[in-house]
């Protein structure tokens, strides 16, 4: 078993940990997992046994947490923010059934994926429908903003993921143009899930922007701990196997740093890896052991570390509420992922 | 070169023609293409690649007509009929990208589909995209009945194309079961364009109803002539080859026409083509001698003209305009494809 443990968390917490944000939004998310429930049911079986099978999966559901916690924060007291909240849920899970389409995923949180027990077919169109769902639950809360920033993030991931494809087995991708696939890939997303909350709470500029940045920045911060995970982690933790990006030929940033800061020997051994996908177990070893020795993935885990900061201060203006300390123990807790 | 040619039409005047239509909405027509073009765009090159391939490959763009029309027949005078229409063509090409991969089809208007060139992955990712540029210009005309309506309609959709998939094969789907699927992969969408176009415009009750039955019933008819000319076009006018839906074992209407009055051998023979998918140019044939003996062809396009006098006495109440006269055009020139 290889495996690369880095303790890199300094987070002023003692436990960095998702439980304050679980407490605070306990009562709204069983709400929302009964809505979640509701709207992605159909007349039609094959909708509620794929949508299912990936929701009752276990995923965290950070997203919708982002939004209730978002809305709680500046006193938000109506419904709407467990319409909003679902939409986001629903929003990511249309992205993962379509993802592992297009990925050609056979596990998903340690599952089979939907595609491998009902078909790419049935992905794609049931992950049309809970998106239909998500803007039909957008329209029923009416808000005109809401739904540009929702919609908006809709464009921006589809785009995201082109760019992606677009990019696919390219070792030559920069760090920059790496970064604009996973700011619009995923955290697009949690930009939108944490400034809908100011937005229906009625909150000032100042604070759907401040929310805006935190959601963007953390979704980076995320999208980088989950590509030094795939070198480094315990596949019983990820609900994936460590090496999965390897074994796809995924062009992550951790690759990108050892590919760029690697011997003209090494780039061979990453093009036959990444771009002719001679990717095996003997590789995966090799691969993390040239980033290991690169500091590929510590310093992944350190760009991860700077949106982390960013994220965190883009709050610091924030009034001091449970929700803000919440929020900002998100930040620590995706870090400390890796930890 | 087998084919049927049935003289059905036995419209009121002369020429069913969509000529009309083209005639009244060409202006509008023109800045709805300038702003396809404008939205289908991206920086990421494969995005109006992928997309443009289909815009560009001479569909009739109805949808987007029929609610232009709509829109002018009450008087519409603002600029957001241009974009609901838009919308409209968007979510038409994100389902037939998403459709092409889900029915693994090479042509599609007599072109290679997309993902023959660019993959499955390509079209799913840009129909995504299309989809999100679709609400996002909803959105922009911030009529939340409009957006209630195309959303509602998205859902409807995908749950059609999935009970399409779940009842793929099966002989034994009834008339009615077929229906409910045609209504929502097809009509929901005719029936959405048309009664957008009311709804801008401010129009009664009475007038959205009107459009939304007349929408509904002619998507309905469409959806039957379409099924019939598969069984006996011309493919270069189809855009489609003759026998495509039987090679792929869809079960349309004259399928199950001429599969529930068959004899016990006949049946054996539907089963094989279809459901063990034996499907050759001497099957297709001979589907063709079995479907003419039990009037399967003709009574499709039977019921179709049922669902598009419904269509035409849905917009009886209105006054008399040149839109209505186009649009009740518009069922006799659907009906009249297949003389």
């Amino acid at each position: 078993m290889v495996g690369v443990v880095l303790n890199i968390d300094e987070g002023k917490r003692e436990v960095a940990s998702v439980k304050e944000i679980i407490d605070l939004t306990a009562a709204d998310m069983a709400r929302v997992n009964k809505l979640i429930l509701s709207k992605a049911g159909s007349d039609v079986e094959m909708i509620p046994e794929v949508a299912n099978h990936l929701i009752s999966s276990g995923g965290k559901r950070l997203r919708p947490m982002l939004t209730l916690a978002a809305a709680q924060m500046f006193g938000y007291s109506g419904e709407d923010h467990i319409k909003l909240a679902t939409s986001v849920e629903f929003m990511h899970t249309a992205t993962l059934l379509h993802d592992d389409v297009v990925d050609e995923s056979d596990l998903r949180r340690g599952r089979k994926t939907a595609r491998m027990i009902w078909g790419n077919q049935a992905s794609v169109l049931v992950g049309d429908f809970l998106l239909g769902q998500a803007f039909r639950l957008m329209v029923d809360v009416g808000s005109l903003d809401a739904l540009d920033i929702l919609s908006t993030a809709a464009s921006i991931i589809a785009e995201g993921e082109v760019m992606q494809l677009a990019a696919a087995k390219n070792l030559e991708t920069t760090e920059d143009e790496h970064f604009a696939v996973i700011k619009a890939k995923t955290a697009a997303l949690f930009s939108a899930a944490a400034e809908v909350g100011p937005v229906i709470a009625g909150a000032s500029k100042p604070a759907r922007a401040a929310l805006r940045s935190y959601g963007m920045n953390l979704g980076l911060a995320f999208q980088l701990i989950d590509d030094a995970l795939d070198y480094g982690g315990d596949s019983k933790d990820l609900g994936k196997n460590v090496g999965d990006d390897f074994r796809e030929g995924k062009v992550t940033l951790p690759v990108i740093l050892a590919y760029r800061r690697g011997t003209a020997a090494e780039r061979e051994f990453w093009k036959d890896a990444i771009e002719a996908n001679n990717a095996d177990d003997a590789g995966l070893e090799k691969a993390i052991g040239l980033m290991t020795r690169h500091g590929a993935i510590a310093d992944t885990i350190g760009r991860a570390r700077h949106f982390g900061e960013i994220a965190r201060d883009a709050l610091a203006p924030l009034d001091a509420t449970p929700q803000k300390d919440a929020l900002i123990d998100v930040i620590d807790f995706c870090i400390s992922r890796v930890v």
